[in-house]
C-alpha cells in the first residue's frame, strides 16, 4: 500500500431540493460578486437557472455570466471567462451544469489569478497555485469534477485536449440534485456511466494490489453502475437510480479510490486524442477505448485483476485465467452495449486516417504512459486499430 | 436515499514515515503554542514521544503535555486539558494516541473555548460551537475519531459514558502511519477491528435500503477487516495487514458510509453503559452485544439485509429468509471468538446485577434507541439478558 495524502475539502449538499443551501452558503464563502457560469441551454429549459438567479437577487449578490461552454470546453471559453473576472473583480465563480462546466470554471478561477495565459497549465509551462474560489450545481453524473481538483481543457488551434490540475480550485461546495438528472438525455445519461466505469478501472488497475480497502471500494461503485446504469437509461426519473449513479460519480473521482495505489490513465489519454479530434462525447470514447487497451495489457501475470472484475462485479464464476479474464472484458464491453454505447470508432464514424497522428502526440507528449501496463507508441496504435 | 450533507475537511497523511509532514502542517495551521496530549508510556516506550518533540523543537513551537488519558477518556482529563489551554493561551492541540486521546482532545478544544464546564456537550446543556484546531498522530486503528467530529467521554461521577458531537473540532489533519500500530497488543488490535465493524453495522443497518452505493462500500470495508483482521493478529508487524485495517478504521466513521442512510447506534448506546460501569475496552463490549442486538432485531422483514452480509462479505450461500440470515450473525460471532474477543458477558465477568440499571439509564435518557428498529427499555433488558 502506498503512501499516500487523501483532502477531500469540497462540502457536499446531495439531494432533492439541496438548493435551498445555495444562497447561504455563497454568503458564507464570502461571494459578492461572481461569475455564474453554464454550457447551452438546459439550464433555462429546466427552470434551474431562474431558481439561481432568484436566489442571487434575493442575497443581494451582484453576478456575471459566461454561457455557452461546450462539452469538451474550449480554452477559449476560459479565456473568455478571465477576462470578465479580470475586468469585474469577480470574486467568486459558480458554476451550473456537467463537467465540462465545472472543469472550465476551474480553469478561468486559476486563470484570473495568473498573469500568463491559461493554456500554460495544460502544457506544464505553469502550475496553478492560487484560485478564486468555485461553486458547482451539478446536472450531470460523469466526471467527478464537482469533488476534485481537475479539469480537462481543449485547445481547437492545436488540436489537444489537455488535464490541468489545480487544488487551489477544488469546489469549496457543490449541490447534487439528482432531480437536475432526470433530463439528462439518455445518450448522455450512458456516457455518464462509461465514464465513471472508466474512473474507476483507472484507479483499480494498479501494478499493485496491496491497496485492498481502496480495491473493494472501487469494485462497490462499479456494482453501482451495473445495477443502476440500465435503470436510469430505460427510466429516466427513476430518483434511486439517478441518486446512486450520481454519488458513485462523485467518489469515483475524488481520489479515495487511489488511496495507496499507482493509477494507470492510458485509456483517458488516448480517448482525449480521439476527442480532441473528433469531439466526440468522452464516455462515448471510452466506451470504445476501455475494452481494447483490457485486451491489449491482458497476460498471464495480471489476468487476476481481470478476474476480480468479472467475479465481484458481473457474479461470473471460473478458474482465474485468462479465459475467465476474457470473459470479464467482454462482459464489460457488453455492458456498455447494452447502454447503447460505441465500441468501436467506425461507431462513431472515425477510420483509420488520423491514428498515427494521435498515437504520435501522446508519444511526443508524455513518452510512454499507463501505471498498470507501460505503453509506447505502438502499444497505443495497436489498441487504436484493435477498436476500428 | 436520503437527503445528506458530506464534510470530510481533514486532511490525512497516510503511510510509512509521514511523521515528516508534522513539522510543517503545524506551522501552516498557525501553531505556535501547542497542548499535546497522549496516553500512557506506549508513545515514550515506541519512540514516538522524542520524535514529536523533537520536531516541535526544530520548528520552535512551544508546547505544554497533558499525559496519562485513559481509554474510554474521563471528563476530569477534560477539564485537565482546558485549563492548562486557558492558563497558557495554547492556540493548537497535538493528540498522540488512540481514539481516546483523540476523542479527549476535542473535548478539550471545545471546553476551551467555552465558558461552562464540558460536560455540558455531553447532557445537551450546550453545543459546541467553536474549538481549537486539533491534530492527531493515530497509534491504534479503530475508533476513526481521526477523521469525525465525534467524541465520547466518561464521567466516573455520575458512570455515564456519553457522545459529543463538535464539528468544529474535527481535525485539521491527520497522520497514519501503520508502523505505528505494530506494537499494539493482540486484545486492542481485535477490539479495534470489532470497533470498526461495528461501526460499518450501524451505519449498513438502515431502515431505507436505497442507499445502494454506500451499503457497497460498507461491505468493502466489513471485508477488509474480515480478510485482514486475523493477519494482523497474528502477524502484528505485517504492514499491509495494518495499513488496510487503519484506512478501514478511517472511512469507517468518516460520514462515508451513512451517506444517504438512517443509521442505527443502538449497539453503541448499549455497550457505553456497560462500559461506563465495568470500564470493559469499547471493542470487546461491542463484541458481545453486537451478535445479541442482531439476534433480537431480526425479522422476516428485514432478514435479506443480515444476508447480504453473509453472502457478500462472507461467502455464504443460500435462500434469503432467517435461517441464512441466522448463520450469517453465527459467522460474525464466530469471527469475533477467532479474535479471542468475549462474545459473552460473563466472559468479562460482568453478571446479571446491574443490567436493570443500565437499561433505565438509557430509557431515561434517550427513550426509544435504534434506527434500524426501534428497542424500548425491555428490548434492550432482553439483548442484555441474552448474552449473559
Amino acid at each position: 500500500m502506498k503512501n499516500f495524502k487523501f483532502s477531500a475539502k469540497t462540502d457536499i449538499f446531495f439531494g432533492k431540493g439541496e438548493i435551498k443551501v445555495l444562497g447561504n452558503q455563497l454568503k458564507k464563502n464570502g461571494a459578492k460578486n461572481i461569475l455564474l457560469t453554464y454550457g447551452k441551454n438546459s439550464i433555462k429549459k429546466s427552470g434551474l437557472y431562474d431558481n439561481v438567479i432568484e436566489i442571487l437577487k434575493e442575497k443581494n449578490i451582484n453576478f456575471f455570466e459566461l454561457s455557452g461552454i461546450d462539452p469538451n470546453p474550449r480554452i477559449t471559453s476560459v479565456r473568455a471567462g478571465i477576462k470578465i473576472c479580470k475586468e469585474n473583480n469577480i470574486d467568486f465563480i459558480l458554476a451550473v451544469g456537467a463537467g465540462s462546466v465545472i472543469d472550465c470554471s476551474k480553469a478561468i478561477a486559476s486563470g484570473s489569478l495568473y498573469d500568463g495565459d491559461p493554456w500554460d497549465f495544460a502544457i506544464g509551462k505553469a502550475h496553478a497555485k492560487k484560485a478564486l474560489p468555485v461553486a458547482c450545481i451539478l446536472t450531470l453524473a460523469a466526471t467527478g469534477s464537482e469533488m476534485n481538483s481537475g479539469a480537462v481543457i481543449t485547445n481547437d488551434d492545436t488540436k489537444e485536449k489537455l488535464p490541468i490540475h489545480a487544488e487551489c480550485a477544488k469546489p469549496v461546495f457543490s449541490i447534487l440534485d439528482p432531480e437536475y438528472t432526470f433530463s439528462v438525455p439518455k445518450y448522455q445519461t450512458a456516457a455518464g456511466c462509461v465514464d465513471i466505469m472508466s474512473h474507476v478501472f483507472e484507479q483499480y488497475f494498479s501494478p499493485s494490489s496491496n491497496a485492498y480497502v481502496t480495491d473493494m471500494l472501487c469494485e462497490g461503485i462499479l456494482k453501482t453502475i451495473v445495477k443502476y446504469g440500465p435503470v436510469a437509461y430505460e427510466q429516466p426519473e427513476n430518483y434511486i437510480a439517478r441518486a446512486n449513479i450520481m454519488w458513485a460519480g462523485t467518489i469515483g473521482l475524488n481520489g479515495l479510490l487511489s488511496c495507496g495505489k499507482m493509477t494507470d490513465w492510458a485509456s483517458h489519454l488516448i480517448e482525449h486524442e480521439v476527442s480532441a479530434i473528433y469531439d466526440l462525447t468522452h464516455g462515448a470514447g471510452l466506451a470504445i477505448i476501455t475494452p481494447a487497451w483490457m485486451r491489449h495489457v491482458l497476460d498471464n501475470y495480471n489476468s487476476y485483476k481481470f478476474c476480480e472484475i468479472g467475479k465481484n462485479v458481473f457474479g461470473l464464476t471460473g478458474n482465474d485465467g485468462i479465459d475467465l479474464a476474457n470473459r470479464s472484458i467482454d462482459k464489460i464491453e457488453e455492458f456498455f452495449k447494452k447502454l447503447n454505447m460505441p465500441v468501436r470508432l467506425c461507431e462513431a464514424d472515425i477510420d483509420n486516417s488520423r491514428i498515427e497522428e494521435m498515437a504520435e502526440k501522446i508519444n511526443s507528449r508524455f513518452g510512454k504512459i499507463g501505471g498498470f501496463k507501460q505503453l509506447d507508441k505502438n502499444d497505443v496504435l495497436a489498441i487504436l486499430n484493435s477498436c476500428l
